[in-house]
């Protein structure tokens, strides 16, 4: 993302997939970035345990339907990255092997990183990979009980649409995570470039990070 | 959806997808499709030209990055289905084999139809495939020009989050296909099943259809 000679680095995206991840809260963000790289330089990896298309179908729900992703990289051959998206969903709970890998990857991969990205429940996998140790974050509201109750190391932040601490940025579930994205956008590329891919999406930003209606609902 | 015996019979869900369709266009509704088939009988088919991995990648912009996904079902060996849901996006343009047979598919099975689902630019692959002759439509509101010169047979409607036209639900861009299809399933499955499904996902609702700042900003 600096500049050499003239020709912008490449963002450098990288997401996680496991079976089970929330379909939004990967596809509202990387729609954002998809928009950013016809204007702009951004490569991306999709990492999973193995090459295999990777289902948003709960694992846990034999009669719900998903749609299937295809990674284009391991987690062992992951190339380096900027900045790493972590999704929530159903499939983030218990500790299959693509969910202990998964974990893995991010504790392995977050002193590399220049940006840490959660949506949703995907907090809760990078608080059992450590790595919100002594940070504020927030996560999904309605299964704010059981991530909060995975560690007592994150100062948990129950009010926020999302919330930022260093180079930890956190949304609450879902569509925060578009929120949150094109919030990081304009941090980084600037208030304008955020602005023409809100107007693209045709979406209506929440730009206040405390704005959660939703804080309330999850009755906490 | 009827009951027959108590047991309700499913929703069938299609979705085209062919090279450069949006992703949000896709996942927003998608999203709120997988966790109402959590509790009701919902199945799904992902439909292209062939089985072969379908990215989001622009055909036209080498350097965009993108994501694949995997189709359950050809054109061809389509299932029988209650909703059809056509995305934009980039892809939608020209008159590449894969958007000749999208439009095919949509002209052939549109008359076994319950609903048709447009989201942005999917109303102009409807346009062309004739079946939105003598309907009132809406489409993406920066791409307005382009997609209501494709045919003077479609009473386009400007300011419009989305519009209803019988069983024709078409929506305007990208992150308005969230709002269209929370409304289809208040309309289909009751409001506490719309406001379960939008809690779930932390998104606040526009639920006046009417409702479209992006109008404006286009400038016609």
């Amino acid at each position: 993302m600096s500049k050499a000679q003239g020709k912008p680095a490449p963002l450098r995206v990288g997401v996680v997939l496991f079976p089970g991840f929330q379909s939004m809260d990967v596809f509202g963000p990387m729609d954002c970035f998809n928009i950013l790289s016809q204007s702009h330089n951004v490569t991306l990896a999709l990492l999973s345990s193995t090459l295999e298309p990777v289902t948003t179908k709960p694992p846990t729900c034999a009669n719900a339907i998903g749609q299937s992703v295809v990674p284009t990289h391991t987690f062992s051959e992951a190339p380096s990255l900027d900045l790493l998206l972590v999704p929530g969903g159903p499939g983030t709970r218990g500790s299959s092997l693509a969910i202990a890998d998964a974990i893995s990857y991010i504790r392995d991969v977050y002193p590399q990183l220049k940006y840490l990205v959660t949506v949703c429940t995907g907090s809760g996998l990078a608080a059992r990979a450590g790595v919100l140790d002594g940070k504020r974050a927030t996560t999904n509201k309605m299964d704010w009980a059981d991530i909060t109750a995975l560690t007592a190391n994150v100062d948990w932040v129950h009010r926020a649409r999302w919330v930022v601490d260093g180079n930890v940025w956190s949304s609450s579930g879902v569509s925060a995570g578009i929120d949150l994205i094109l919030a990081w956008i304009e941090e980084v590329y600037g208030s304008e470039v955020a602005r023409e891919i809100s107007n693209t999406i045709e979406y209506t930003r929440h730009e206040d990070s405390s704005h959660d209606p939703f804080a309330e609902l999850s009755g906490i």
